[in-house]
């Protein structure tokens, strides 16, 4: 997607240990008219394809979904990091590794809202290493659910989770690839 | 809000200790059309308000605070519950005291998305004991930024946080107040 990799160019920065913030208009503060052009996008891509639910994971996968819900139609559910006495007891869990927080965590998602009649689109704003798409994957498929696919904003290309997610013949939709990136230079992406 | 009144009447589960679920509808799964209409209803109050950006909390008010900006055509902005090695070094920072969780956390914001210049509007989907409110305040108030106000979805109003604010001065538009709440009967709410 164009539009993204020139605003990646703009407003990202690349600091030390493979990590682009573009916390100014994705993942922090957050640009909605962009993000209305990211919906947009990740619509085109999937259209088509019967979607009931749109899943993501906290925090920063929450606007990007919300916003891309509107052009699907369909409600958004997010996977919770952590129990909270606010969520119901029967929930679906599974493990994840974080790359950015460097520590292991649960995500949650209560059972209620996700069963074998809905087919699932992922959307997340990082893939990595593919724990957190793992994670959600695992969710889908203890619900019984079909999975349409994923949609991720950047994709590092560089890390290995975008080939074993394409590898398992799950369909993955990554609007930017990057494919190298460096602290003087910014970011090359995948043609 | 008449609509959300009925929806929390329909959708609404009451729990032992104060705990109203709304999460198949606000919190967790997210019905879009409806956080539309809480949105354009934002809109409506604080119509003829300048406003720059919009400031909420992780996770469960960057929702509803991302479609509530596409009415106001402004950024949002989501103060993080953590410290991550994603956020720049220069932060705003204040503490919580969460109900949900009974623990305090640090609330961070990067100074680089909120200065002087801005006119904030504070987003979230919860108002009870006031304190995560207090906290945006607060970073609010260390950016030298205006506060214009802010809209709450559902207010408890039998807990103090809704009158401490009002007390204070500062503009609170909540579009539900629950005045009681029962597991029988369910809520009833400020006329």
């Amino acid at each position: 997607m164009k539009l993204l990799e020139e605003r990646i160019q703009r407003d990202g920065v690349v600091k030390e240990g493979n990590v682009l913030k573009v916390d100014s208009f994705l993942n922090h503060q957050m640009d909605i008219a962009f993000l209305e052009e990211i919906g947009k996008e990740f619509k085109r891509r999937f259209e088509g394809e019967k979607i009931t639910k749109i899943l993501t994971i906290e925090a920063s996968g929450i606007g990007i979904a919300c916003i891309t819900a509107r052009y699907f139609q369909v409600p958004v559910l997010f996977a919770k990091k952590t129990q909270t006495k606010n969520i119901a007891g029967e929930v679906y869990t599974s493990k994840v590794e974080s790359f950015t927080h460097g520590k292991v965590y649960d995500i949650i998602v209560s059972r209620q809202f996700l069963d074998s009649g809905d087919r699932v689109l992922i959307i997340d704003d990082f893939l990595a290493n593919g724990k957190a798409l793992m994670g959600l994957f695992d969710i889908v498929t203890q619900a019984g659910a079909s999975l349409a696919g994923a949609g991720i904003v950047i994709e590092k290309g560089f890390q290995p989770g975008g080939q074993m997610i394409r590898d398992m013949g799950i369909r993955l939709e990554s609007l930017a690839i990057i494919e190298s990136m460096d602290e003087q230079t910014g970011c090359t992406f995948r043609k």
